[in-house]
């Protein structure tokens, strides 16, 4: 389906749950984008599951967003349970301004919900030409180092900043071995996930993704990543005054209450230090691209280079809707 | 040796290597504390180096620290090529200040040396109820995902919180498989190295730490660790104004000039959200701590805890120094 038009669509159904228009059309740019740049496993295969917690009440579609200025740098959000797209793009964009007008934004949010993806929110940012980090933590999915049993979601570390090109550099990496959203769709179209990324309830190596959705998935690097998740967790949940420790609930299988997510966002201005950060950043990249490379490996590309191109590409073409999703789609509209 | 002993032997070779009496304390601090935790490739065992680089002029040891203020949360700072001890001990010193008086402290320092160990910094800034993240570059140790040659630093990943106990909660992860350090001190001492952490410089795997020095360490995580790490370069490097994009210089092998080391701290007050932070905290670690363990694991314990106990327990013992390091000393004194 042509992209505008599958965005209105989009944006109808959100409404049609109770969305207000401007929220509506928040919602359906960030699953659009999702698919944009081929994370189809925060796309539309999540449109659902959306839509549902809004109908059990767990997701409040007209939310009362509790905004409370700390100082000029320092900005609390209360999401009221908003859907996090929501949340994040009112969080994202103060952080924005706090950065703009001090060179250092700070923003915490709580009772928020899954927000898609974080490099999304971090390009904002990057494109208003500041450094940025995003932070959230979702439900369990990876075992603390030594325990047997979830309890950190696969909380990614994202990090932006402009790069005096019209690429962003964008790291958005999970601490877990593979994306959840990806066992999702593994599970979903009946596929394998790769070996030594998740473990099933018995604590044994699995490829089966649903087998793996109900063990545990294992963080990068042992007790590294555990840190790493551990972390994560504090920063956008016990900062905040979001759920952690393992109470975020999982969106798809949990409707006993909202989420409570948290998200903190951090944003600064690229020349607080020097006056000539554009060509520091270019030299930095130039000098690392230009570097031997391994065989079968043809350049060296920064992170969030790669998601543009995609991005570019799809852009041209229409977005592939898998049938189940188009029938996800039908329904709603209906 | 007894430690205070230990620290004023140590403290006198600074002093008679040109520093002034607090700057060498601080330096006898920093590595004695390196001992003290166990990180023996972070202490005693570099201040042959140390010496070495204030000799040949490539550390100064008057420098003339220029502290500039951005604004009432926002520091930079020019080391004038000092000991990165120094650099960073002021550096820490005013990131606490700052996020004291307005919440948020941010920190930027060029013309640094390497300061040790990040965690170090973390803990003030722990011990004054701040949550913290500090930053360093590095000599280029891991290659880039697909490079075969070596450009990013170790680049640790610190970050630290006030637990509400005693013990904080340290996270100080380098993004490599293995410290570059503990390849160092295994290199002087004649020990091999686990498997699959480093290439030699044929591009093989290697246990043979002269071999990995030659080589390249490998990241963590594949793409993932190697956008940590350049993340890390960033925030240290490019955004500071220190050396950056693998210009960093060896401490142990390169004379030709300062290190240009940036360090980049950021600081927080941990009530800005929430009142109740370490309520919060303190029920995180006891969720976490309370799941079901893996066999072979006694109890889960969050980063740093170990590192405590080898504090305390060191604390009660004499540091154990290896000969080839009495003897450094010896001559050092003389």
């Amino acid at each position: 389906m042509k992209t505008l038009k599958l965005k209105n669509e989009i944006k109808k159904i959100f409404i049609k749950h109770g969305l207000m228009n401007n929220h509506a059309s928040i919602c359906a740019n960030a699953l659009i984008n999702a698919e944009l740049v081929d994370s189809s496993s925060h796309g539309l295969s999540r449109l659902k599951m959306y839509c549902d917690r809004i109908k059990k009440k767990v997701i409040n579609p007209k939310p009362k967003i509790k905004i409370k200025k700390i100082s000029n740098s320092i900005t609390k959000i209360d999401a009221d349970n908003s859907i996090g797209f929501v949340a994040a793009d009112i969080g994202i964009k103060q952080a924005i301004k706090n950065a703009k007008k001090t060179g250092i934004g700070l923003v915490g949010i709580k009772n928020s919900g899954h927000y898609g993806l974080s490099g999304y929110y971090a390009e904002q940012a990057v494109k208003k030409d500041l450094i940025v980090f995003c932070f959230t933590n979702a439900p369990p999915a990876i075992a603390p180092h030594g325990a047997n049993k979830s309890l950190f979601g696969t909380n990614p570390i994202c990090f932006g900043t402009p790069t005096s090109s019209k690429i962003p550099f964008i790291l958005d990496t999970s601490v877990s071995m593979i994306n959840r959203g990806k066992i999702r769709v593994a599970a979903k179209t009946g596929k394998k996930i790769p070996k030594g990324v998740a473990l099933d309830k018995n604590g044994l190596p699995t490829t089966d993704a649903r087998k793996a959705l109900a063990g545990v998935q294992l963080p990068i690097a042992g007790f590294r990543g555990s840190g790493l998740a551990w972390m994560v967790d504090i920063l956008s949940g016990v900062i905040t005054g979001g759920n952690h420790g393992g109470k975020v609930k999982d969106p798809f299988d949990d409707f006993t209450g909202p989420q409570n997510i948290g998200h903190l966002f951090i944003t600064m201005k690229k020349n607080l230090f020097v006056n000539n950060y554009n060509y520091r950043i270019k030299e930095n990249i130039k000098r690392i691209k230009k570097l031997p490379k391994i065989k079968g490996t043809k350049k060296i590309v920064y992170p969030g280079q790669n998601r543009f191109y995609r991005y570019k590409k799809n852009l041209k073409k229409e977005i592939y809707i898998p049938e189940i999703i188009k029938l996800d789609i039908e329904k709603l509209s209906n």
